[in-house]
């Protein structure tokens, strides 16, 4: 057996999808692969910091924050360390970085990571921000320091649409992926097919939760062009940064083109995409498609997401999944977790 | 740079569309992965044996067998040995199974598998006849030997059906699986679906090679059957023989049947499926069955494969990618030899 001590920085809808994991699964996750998890530190920005080097009872993390939205009241050896300290100096192996997505200039989580990293502590993630916009750095970093990263969290929550490229398809030599990476406009594409309107299929989607009170991340295609950078870096190898993205959002589609797609046999989907060219370089883009029905991603109703690696050995190989979730993302960070593990091995 | 040496026992499609991958990705396969890969012995039942120590040009076996279908005429050290002599007495380090299929012994295929194991080599295999029948035997052999089998392969050719479910999703949990795990029956009742009936899909499925002159293994959803065992055996460690699928075929459909459902916005696939029951045992079964046009098993057409996983934490996960083909198997057996470099590592 062997114990893993994790300090979680960040503890809203995915830290606790992910604590939950770990409560109900624990027992199982030890018979099957021999690995316990610990969690030795919790910091949040408002909700309280705790740091024990001899761990925190997850059963009393969850009930505080269910009960008072706080993890007040909970008795740890320190509750006034911050982010960088607990990611430097605690007793941690794994820094679990799951606090808010800044697209713009990823802090604080970047500095964060990079403490962690330059310390000797491997890295999971579900945050967007420093991947999309560091993810070459903070590898580059890791391996100087003999420890890893794993960000499967960050693209279609924790459907392995990463590890399935990094690991089992990495012989087949990808050259093109393809796919439907944000949830909201998927579902109000799908809402607009049912007859609603955009304003009002954004209206749902934000009484669902799906969407933001400002929506523009996700229907200007930040969101998705965040992933394609990501898909890029990661499986690529290609260093693409959020400006080589070609970016087209969904908030000019009308229900007269959802209706001439229908009528022509397709379906409007917001579709990010990164090709290597034959040549050298690439095309990058996100942007609304025509897709016929009979294509695999047209069917990709909702909430859920897709993507397409076009290889050169094996040809089209599609994922689909959940794109969404506190357990689903919470089941990224596992399965990151779970991998070092196997390398360790 | 690690060096594996193989031994093929079997050089029809699957052989060479492998050993073409090796010739055209080598360089890249090194460069990559840091790993290349010496073909040492290959054994056909009437095209000859060569076994050679010191290696084999890829490039003349695969001229050879082009120019005049046989192995002779190569030199090799020895062209003597039979399967059982080079799996169990060879320089290689793996054993590369990839001969024909027998769905009732498993033989003879299995008695050399079971050499090159208690012989200390790896062995990789797309090979359904032992892996259907003696899973999990070979893989207590080849565990009490510090080896690994990999049968990738068996299973939807190269696309990582099996790989996926041991690596990213075993975490979360897998209670059920369904699938079109059959290439020819799907590409009958695509057939079909435009207006064939069964005799005429069926003729137009031997002409272009994706059904037997007898198509029983196919059409009465043996081959389904055995995938069925292969995917309950290696990822949900249910010890499930040929004998416990509940097994029917699509040769009584008729274009009625079709017509009936497409009528009611359905469309016709044998699906394979085993699920876990909540109590206990399971229920494993093939059989045609109708799924919604939105099911996203239902757009999978012609000789295309799916899988659906139906996991705890992350809901359902779909894979769909090519179901058969000659590079596309060779890669199945590619993609294991690259997981056992890994393990190693």
């Amino acid at each position: 057996m062997k114990t893993y001590r994790l300090a979680l920085i960040g503890f809203g809808n995915v830290g606790q999808g992910f604590a939950q994991i770990l409560q109900e699964r624990g027992n199982w996750l030890l018979e099957l692969f021999g690995v316990n998890f610990e969690i030795v530190a919790v910091c949040t920005r408002s909700r309280g910091s705790l740091y024990d080097p001899g761990g925190l009872e997850i059963n009393a993390l969850l009930d505080s924050m269910q009960s008072h939205n706080s993890l007040s009241g909970i008795r740890a050896l320190h509750n006034d360390w911050d982010a960088l300290q607990i990611a430097g100096d605690s007793n941690a192996d794994v820094l679990v970085e799951i606090s808010y997505t800044d697209l713009e200039t990823g802090e604080p989580a970047t500095q964060t990571i990079r403490r962690a990293l330059e310390t000797g502590k491997h890295v999971v993630t579900a945050n967007k921000g420093p991947t999309a916009l560091h993810y070459p750095e903070l590898l580059r970093i890791a391996r100087e320091n003999g420890v890893e990263i794993g960000v499967e969290g960050t693209v279609m929550s924790g459907t392995p649409a990463l590890n399935l490229g990094l690991g089992s398809l990495a012989g087949a030599g990808v050259r093109k992926i393809q796919g439907i990476l944000n949830g909201t406009t998927n579902y109000i594409l799908t809402q607009m097919e049912s007859g609603a309107s955009y304003a009002d299929a954004l209206a749902q989607a934000q009484e669902k939760g799906y969407a933001e009170a400002d929506p523009t991340a996700d229907v200007e295609a930040y969101d998705a062009a965040a992933k394609v950078v990501i898909l890029a870096n990661t499986l690529m190898n290609l260093p693409l940064t959020m400006a080589d993205i070609n970016r087209t959002g969904i908030s000019e589609l009308t229900s007269d083109d959802i209706e001439q797609a229908r009528g022509a046999g397709e379906r409007w989907k917001l579709i990010g995409m990164v090709e290597k060219q034959t040549t050298s370089g690439y095309v990058a883009q996100v942007k609304p498609t025509r897709l016929p029905v009979m294509h695999p991603l047209a069917s990709v109703s909702g909430a859920t997401n897709a993507i397409t690696y076009t290889t050169e050995v094996l040809g089209d190989v599609t994922l689909i999944g959940p794109g969404a979730g506190r357990q689903e993302t919470g089941y990224g960070l596992l399965a990151d977790l779970l991998a070092i593990h196997r390398n360790s091995g």
